[in-house]
């Protein structure tokens, strides 16, 4: 008979975090495993004794199908390293003390690769101590900055957000009988997956946007107010995709050229926002043009309302994936997916081990940025493109999608 | 047999008012017109002589159904006041001799109070000068700021996008094991209709957000802050919707209230955006808790992706009612929406003295807010709710959503 499982969620949420954790309930269950157990803003939460019978929340198949479209981790995030094991055997003791209390034979850890660092050390931990508890990683970064894998889910219905919105900004920004330029500032600070989403946007019926900004080439405003210059003499209206983490080449951020911005939150972290609007200013000022700065924000991590089927039945199988190689045997390591073929699009899972995964980031190749660094090439278009195809439509119940709802806490 | 006619667009965007022009054109051809012309960028473009045969850019039902889901405005845009009549005729002159010349029986503008104007000058010089032509109002705005119309198309997507948003970004804010300030800026300069709307997340799947601030009462800063504390003494996660228009008592907008935030734009204009970012910023400070301000920015005007059946067929509907009634004698009007009956909604149109119209903005009625300016009542609530219902799926084509392109400047 099989023991228990747990699982936790990590990290920035998605729009399909929860479709991974449907995967690994639903395959759990099938696969004869007693109580899953869903930890509570993950390792930190279960160090506080934080976590719940997920059977008590996940009551029917309708649950199923709306966990499946609820953006955002259900069972609650963090951000919380472990200390090295060399230096803090004490917190490892507990949470071995608290998984052994609950006959967990399985341990999953949904999250990108800060994440992936708490199952390294989890699984390292066990072989030190002669644990047979099994530690697996189900991959989720809306950054896709995750290393071995393909791509990772989340990205998918994120890179489709982010292409459709941009498509509907051109469009907006077409009406004008003046020129306008629009800068459009989208999330990832070193690596440029998201924001070369906004490429996808050109097509039969979009123009696309004309210029794109990754982080992974330094910023030169030179060069850009050159560049933004002589495209305002050829055309009215102009879009531009910029990522937040933008540098310009001593290390400083874009946004940190402004004379005056705060650009720190109450904690003191630089908050990667104003990029966008520190260009639009300069150059409404030095073109007298009408300028906009749109920051997409928070919406491309939990737009649930537009996601990709292909990312949600990936973030589904990763889960099932998880469960089967842990029930097999399998531990310290993370499920990744691998792109057997292109044309047509074919997606398999395997196991890899944690620790050539944990901790590392994986930006763009510099080969698939163009044109002086103002572009991205057609292999980088054709590498998303199978990601965001089709969609899974919300259930919508009196106008609105509809989550299923979250009320852990209560249930402590 | 019947002459011909011309159709413009005119103010800011909406998701559906291709959809009106949709409802003009088809009307129009269904009822035996010659030629449907449209003019670019309204009422300036045909000054200049902009204009195209609609019948070649709109080919077959395929292209229909896909403009009613393109948005942004089909024809182009303009922001232009005729001059008062008894000061400059010539311009006058000019229009009436370009309508004359194409054989121009009816006159259609689509757009909001501003261009409603434009309708009543038009069709007053009309009477000046014995002309038949008949001038019609199509309204149109997101700001829902018409008068005598229950409401306006445009407001209902507007309104379901932004309630659906919120939701999900109320659910993102709920993953966090440290508390957190959400700060969601909603656009409305004068009239808070679209920041309401925020108040239609709340349901049996979401607690809803924690206070809403319209431009029609003025914000009080220090009773602000007292409430959040109060909040964030209670609860984690705040998520606060605010008008990008609230004003505090001495008249300054909130954004105005930062030291030193650029607030004009090139041609030294206030630049509506900035007070979810200055609240957020100052609540951090004060408070010591993370704070974000999320604005919605242009995708509320442009999020074809996510709009309202009802709107999209009600908006169909007053371009064809526009029609019915031009051919049928009548000028100097605008198509209006009569709600006969909110449970089950039924709504439908008739035609009002466009002199009782134009240039009028409505207000959210004072007995609506409630809570000493902090929220909403459940009558306004009543009042949306209809708007929002059910959907029109995008076509999506190669995972995005397929708008009709726009190349009309290429056909002059």
């Amino acid at each position: 008979m099989r023991g228990n499982v747990i699982v936790g969620q990590s990290g920035g949420p998605t729009s399909v975090i929860n479709s991974s954790l449907v995967g690994v309930y639903q395959n759990a269950i099938n696969r004869g495993a007693g109580t899953v157990y869903g930890m509570l803003h993950g390792i930190k939460g279960l160090l506080d004794g934080q976590y719940v019978d997920l059977s008590e929340h996940i009551k029917n198949d309708l649950d199923i199908d709306l966990l499946k479209r609820t953006p955002s981790s259900f069972l609650g995030s963090c951000r919380y390293k472990l200390p090295e094991i060399c230096d803090d055997k004490e917190v490892y003791e507990k949470i071995f003390k608290i998984l052994n209390d609950l006959n967990i034979e399985a341990f999953f850890y949904i999250g990108g690769n800060d994440s992936m660092d708490t199952i390294k050390k989890l699984s390292d931990y066990a072989i030190l101590v002669n644990s047979t508890i099994k530690f697996m990683g189900v991959p989720k970064t809306i950054d896709n900055d995750l290393a071995i894998t393909d791509h990772t889910p989340g990205y998918g219905s994120a890179a489709k957000y982010i292409a459709s919105v941009t498509k509907e900004i051109i469009r907006d920004g077409l009406v004008y009988d003046y020129p306008t330029i629009s800068i459009i500032e989208i999330m990832g600070r070193n690596a440029g997956w998201l924001t070369a989403a906004a490429a996808l946007a050109k097509g039969e019926d979009c123009e696309g946007v004309d210029l794109i900004y990754l982080p992974e080439v330094a910023f030169d405003i030179d060069k850009f107010m050159v560049k933004v210059k002589e495209l305002s003499a050829k055309k009215s209206s102009i879009v531009i995709a910029i990522s937040e983490g933008i540098k310009v080449a001593d290390g400083r951020y874009v946004f940190e050229l402004a004379d005056h911005v705060e650009f720190t939150d109450a904690f003191g972290h630089k908050q990667l926002s104003g990029s966008a609007k520190f260009l639009a200013n300069k150059l409404g000022a030095e073109l007298g043009v009408k300028t906009r700065a749109i920051e997409l924000s928070t919406l491309q991590r939990c737009a649930a309302h537009l996601t990709s089927r292909v990312d949600i039945t990936e973030a589904f199988q990763v889960g099932g994936a998880a469960v089967k190689a842990a029930f097999e045997g399998e531990t310290g390591k993370v499920i990744v997916l691998d792109r057997v073929s292109d044309d047509p699009y074919i997606c398999t899972t395997s196991s890899h081990n944690v620790h050539k995964i944990a901790n590392i980031e994986k930006k763009v190749p510099l080969e698939w940025i163009i044109d002086d660094g103002t572009n991205v090439s057609e292999d980088l278009i054709h590498y998303i493109r199978p990601l965001i195809q089709a969609e899974l439509s919300p259930v919508m119940v009196n106008g609105l999608p509809r989550h299923l709802r979250v009320d852990l806490k209560d249930s402590l």
